[in-house]
């Protein structure tokens, strides 16, 4: 379980195959964001019709609402959203860290009050492992502390370092309930409840999952290249992880700075296991973070970006709610193969928005987040033909080039 | 074309099978409403998934935004909202009758502000028969004067006598434009557009479409029987129909006083035509209308409640909002086969709701028109199997006493 096997590479891109507890991920790989136990306006048919292998759900709002308790009763989080592939959690890190004022942060852990009900929560790393547990996802992610872009050495340091700290914590906890579920195992029942069921036992239930999980350490470090080699070294030293995820980038720092973080990175991560860039997805973004060797991106910005009327394509985002659109018979974007643009017109999409109609955020979220997965399937392929180099300067040419036309 | 099969009868109950140009449609049956040229948070694979073989659009809306002639260089409404199957258009008497403090009325037609920009705009007659031509519907109605519930007697015969004279004028304007259609007619291009071609006549485009329409007479009269005796022979007076609509029901007067309507004009009605109660979709409605002799309904509630988090069931409507459901793990309607109730849980759509997610209108909104059609075809089974009077009672009686439990 949690097997990565890299296929081939291409420069440093690489494609790969991560064999997981409820499915196989072939890398590159984007995943869409789930953060409330649904992928904004999309069903999971939608998402298995668009090729979706892997979503994200988010610790921080389900831990809110409904709770995890109650995601654990209704079955886990698999059951729970109708997505019975692969999940990864997020940790909760990153949205207490971006609540500001609503936080107070000490080594235990962070305090913050709820956005659903102004009420006073906690979450701390042993805390953020638990509810991970609890929703049973494949891969749970560690509790870090996430600075913004601007910050200072001294703060990039103090945070990184605390990341560490909890990182040993999240391990431990975790260890121990996968050594207290182990106990039970022989007891589990049949991991999906029927749909009519109802779940008996809430720690049996917890442990069935669990046990299925990796837990995955997340480098911070900022944009000082020197921090994040020792974030990384700090991580390796702490265990023997399925994955390594990058955290605290794409959080306002200059794009060059991105990079220059990531290829500072490249030649000591251990190449067999997967990488996962957090927070990165907007097109030119993922074919740029291919190109520096992660395998696994996740963002919001196709779902967000796709309710706005704004739609990814080949020659730069397009805008359905522009009135050039009105009479336009033609898809929404040629090349692509999902529903929206194999049914629908530019001008009936743009309808949709000028009234104001549901189906049209639903109909952008879908094309937006099948653009990007095909952009990493065809990242993919270039990569196992040899042709990376060449398709990836050609895509981002073309793709920067049409962006500052229109 | 529009042959209409009557298939069996039990009591004043019918089973029957409509061909129109876009296919064919089993009697009793309710048709979801598609205002603004969709089924709000529906796409047209989810009404073929759940079984819809006709959809309602709406002049009014679409003639204000986009505009018919945009629709029209579209492709026509079928390929504008991407639904090959047939189409009926509401003529956009209800709609301007309602905006009240926005129009005015006289024998031309009626001058109204656009809801939209607040532009002057008119509708009469004529111009409605243009509009639907221009959508191309399988099904145009004739432009009718509705008005309130309460409404006085002298009110009644007055909007029942201008609507038998606008029908007149509808028919004259419809006639002509089929006669100028077929002088076309060996020209017109194939029907559907290619998506990525543009409509370049948008002459024969509309002769195309509108050649292959029929014109549906509206009989008012209020809940005088003897003024909605009047309206049906008015109106079977003007011409030979291809169905016959019932309008001015539902639309705020007592229930007793809908069916008394009903039940008066049936022993006239024309056998060998379908019979359309407009604005009727409520589930006790429905069966109630079958039972009287109607064999089309239509009506927003399913989409509508389906919104505001309420379900159809054959136990009345449940509201998903409430706390009760935090910890279900069973299906909304176990006796439903919708995505829906085949998918996920209670707890999962009562979540979806507290967390305001788009997922979750369009679930309830699917649930609630699948259940509609499979309750016409359940009454249609048992017109056919002659267990119509026993199946319809028994289903009032325990959907009339579990909702007064609730």
């Amino acid at each position: 379980m949690f097997e990565f096997r890299l296929e081939a590479t291409a420069g440093a891109a690489r494609a790969g195959r991560w064999t997981l507890p409820h499915g196989e991920v072939l890398t590159p790989c984007f995943m869409p964001v789930g953060t409330q136990g649904t992928v904004r306006a999309l069903s999971p048919r939608d998402l298995e019709a668009i090729g979706a292998t892997i979503v994200l759900g988010n610790t921080y709002h389900l831990f809110l609402r409904p709770g995890e308790e109650t995601v654990a009763r209704l079955g886990g989080l698999h059951r729970f959203m109708g997505w019975p592939h692969p999940i990864l959690t997020d940790s909760g890190g990153f949205q207490v860290f971006s609540l500001e004022s609503l936080r107070r942060v000490s080594e235990e852990g962070v305090e913050f009050r709820s956005h659903v009900d102004g009420s006073a929560r906690s979450l701390s790393p042993e805390r953020a492992v638990e509810v991970q547990w609890a929703l049973g996802s494949d891969v749970a992610m560690a509790f870090d502390h996430v600075i913004p872009g601007g910050a200072s050495r001294e703060q990039a340091r103090d945070a990184l370092d605390r990341t560490l700290r909890w990182l040993v914590r999240c391990r431990a906890r975790f260890e121990a309930l996968k050594k207290e579920a182990a106990s039970r195992e022989p007891q589990a029942a049949s991991e999906y409840a029927p749909a009519t069921g109802t779940i008996s036992s809430y720690g049996l239930r917890l442990a069935a999952y669990g046990s299925r999980q990796t837990l995955v350490p997340i480098v911070q470090g900022a944009t000082y290249p020197d921090l994040r080699r020792a974030g990384l070294e700090g991580v390796l030293g702490a265990g023997d992880w399925d994955a390594v995820a990058i955290g605290g980038l794409s959080v306002g720092e200059p794009k060059a700075a991105t990079w220059e973080a990531l290829e500072g990175l490249g030649p000591i991560l251990p190449t067999g296991r997967p990488r996962y860039l957090m927070g990165v997805g907007f097109p030119e973004d993922v074919v740029a973070a291919v190109a520096r060797g992660v395998d696994l991106v996740d963002c919001v910005a196709p779902t967000r970006m796709g309710r706005n009327g704004t739609a990814f394509t080949d020659e730069g985002p397009v805008n359905i709610r522009n009135a050039r659109h009105r009479d336009d018979g033609g898809p929404l974007d040629p090349a692509c193969d999902c529903e929206t643009c194999t049914t629908f017109s530019r001008g009936y999409l743009r309808h949709l928005f000028q009234a104001g109609e549901l189906l049209g955020l639903r109909l952008l979220s879908l094309h937006n987040v099948r653009f990007l997965i095909r952009l990493s399937a065809r990242a993919r392929a270039a990569v196992t033909d040899g042709t990376f180099d060449g398709w990836s300067r050609a895509w981002l040419d073309r793709y920067q080039s049409s962006k500052e036309q229109a």
